[in-house]
């Protein structure tokens, strides 16, 4: 079921205190949640209506570069891709947008060919929630990462593609 | 109806050359086209299902910084807002994926209380496709835009709320 956002409720949401830079504890993975992805560049978007989700893909200076150039396949070591994900909701003023809601989770694809061989060259993170909890009991949790994005390995095991920009 | 992205031909798509800065004629109001838009932050996204269109709204610093903190009853002077706009496509590799396929077009808020008081304290401008035509006959067309914007003078004229971040 969509919610619907009030514009009252959605500004106290965003003036909701950000989680400190420190705070949040690495995947299980070792990987260190990037501090500065709130102000990466955007790569595309999408609206997945299968588990009624908003997600923005972002990418860090170097995932952005290799987007722009249309250089992809495979994406540079050093690309970092990350998705912010929301829950669908509705916005009051205008009941034909889904819009974002509830935060679900940022997640993210570190390219490293020779570090994470293992699983595509990529190593996986996820946190979720407004406190940033890491996900996965245990490294192994990156199995049900990878085991997800193998059907595109074709496309350097990433789903996304680049937006059409001028 | 939906296109369906395939992977080769959205990577030909990134590879086309950015229209050239500076080449891009402004709105009819006057109004230049913001050259480094493209490198913005993100505020929020949406999807239209009325006219199945996916949006992803960016914004200058100073708008950033105010959608972030919370401050934006009203808007402060120099914030800019960007929508990119792009016509819904499914993703070949997961199809209840809605994708940004076709560049409809980027269109813009400009607040200076004084210098656009004749429509909200917002000087409006839009540029469509890839080619970027400005859009407009003459200046007269921001009433159209300010008449739509109209129903949300309570939210300072903006329909976009801030999405929730960590």
């Amino acid at each position: 079921m969509k919610t619907t956002i009030l514009a009252t409720a959605a500004l106290l949401v965003a003036g909701v205190a950000a989680v400190q830079a420190g705070t949040v504890p690495p995947a299980p993975n070792g990987i260190d949640l990037p501090e500065n992805y709130r102000d990466w560049q955007v790569i595309a978007s999408s609206h997945r209506v299968d588990n009624n989700t908003l997600r923005v893909i972002l990418g860090n200076d170097i995932a952005v570069q290799a987007a722009r150039s249309g250089n992809t396949r495979p994406w540079p070591d050093g690309a970092i891709l990350g998705k912010l994900v929301w829950k669908d909701a509705t916005l009051e003023a205008w009941e034909k947008a889904v819009v974002p809601g509830e935060f679900v989770h940022a997640e993210f694809m570190f390219k490293d060919s020779g570090k994470w061989a293992d699983t595509g060259g990529w190593g996986f993170a996820r946190w979720t929630g407004m406190d940033q909890q890491a996900y996965g009991e245990d490294a192994s949790f990156v199995q049900e990462c990878f085991g997800c994005h193998t059907p595109v390995k074709s496309n350097d095991y990433v789903f996304t593609l680049p937006a059409q920009l001028p």
